[in-house]
């Protein structure tokens, strides 16, 4: 089986063309680092409107069938960052671990990490992880979350996922 | 006044006698090391269902009078660990720093510590608090945890509870 | 632009004068200290009762037009606490950054940290924050969270805060 990731880039002027986007990009770039697996990206790019991120979530998950969905950008607190409101409203389950972490590890670099909104969540086989706009964030956030992600998706009967263990040591408890 | 703790085990397996209960007893056996007031355990043990969690958690609380709660399992991300979800169900009050705490503590030992959606909250004159399912675990998140129990259980006026304190060093503030 | 700064103490005990409010005057002069631009507090003292908090939070941001809204006791899990609560209830997005950042913050000093249900969120341009009741843990929080307060008013469009660099380093990112 092979393994699809949901990339979706939240905003307004990546999508209008007006801004390149960077955050799609490195998560890519960042996904073909890490994984072994046999995998192809999914990506999209949505302007800060709620109702197009959800159907650009559910499209990630219930029809390209994605067991993993990144997205970048939106998690800030200005009146159009509402990418973490979005997928709260597809997600069955939130998994506020994920969201903890990496304020955490972006707390050592900038006291605005605060700031940030991102959380993850869990829609029917695909776990959903917010990521930040800047790729260096990116970069950040994906190192802390990334070793319990493989074991997250298994848990969710979503594809197996395995990684350069050089990059990311995915942990696997032995036992349940 | 003699405390009632209640103890529920969430486990399909334990439930239907596949699986020994672990996690209940071990929690029973933290209990009876770390505390010297009287007090008396109310275990039960339920499948991962969420009307089964929630009406033990309400009968625990309501109808027995317990002034603690202690779950353990169903915390996970996977279809079937829904015991968070029955507790917010059923609080009044959500208090989110003890997941935090305790997901934060077993990251030391796990990177997958983020998976754990566990959670706490207050019903009535009760705390309800969400361990895992493995007793390596539940000591960790208890040794956590503990200290701040009394003084919480105090605030919301049910029984007082006190410690071995060579064991847990309960905190209770000299004024409010 | 003069900057309005709202601090709303939450006690009934204060409410009705039976205690001195020592968490509203902590506060301002806190600010006093911090804030290097032209501001004015905005005071009031309301019980712990949900609607009249609610009405305080509502009438210091759309009435009043405060920027940034600071509240001070209620945070516990007692019965009658219930600032956060009626913080999330006024608020279009909510900030789990500040709380889990307090909190953690605060158990350098004491276990019963983790019982601190303290959050913030934003309501229109106003970012409502929620501290304890406790002066000395007014400063150990405000110390914590301040510096990424100035940049977070600018991204909800409120007014523009400075602080003196020698107290609070407020911190803004070159680039979004």
């Amino acid at each position: 089986m092979r393994a699809k990731i949901g990339i979706l880039t939240v905003s307004d002027r990546a999508y209008r063309g007006i801004y390149e986007d960077l955050g799609g990009p490195a998560i890519e770039a960042y996904m073909l680092e890490a994984l072994t697996n046999d995998w192809e990206p999914v990506p999209m790019i949505v302007p800060d409107e709620l109702d197009r991120i959800k159907s650009a979530l559910v499209q990630m998950v219930d029809d390209a069938g994605c067991s993993l969905v990144v997205t970048t950008g939106g998690t800030g607190p200005a009146r159009r960052d509402i990418t973490p409101d979005a997928t709260e409203a597809v997600c069955e389950k939130m998994m506020p671990g994920f969201g903890e972490l990496m304020r955490q590890v972006s707390l050592q670099y900038v006291p605005t990490a605060i700031l940030s909104r991102q959380t993850a969540g869990v829609r029917g086989r695909a776990l959903i992880v917010n990521l930040p706009g800047k790729p260096s964030a990116i970069r950040d956030c994906l190192d802390a979350v990334m070793p319990a992600i493989p074991y997250c998706v298994d848990l969710i009967e979503g594809a197996c996922l395995t990684t350069d263990e050089s990059k990311i040591r995915a942990f696997r408890p032995k036992s349940k």
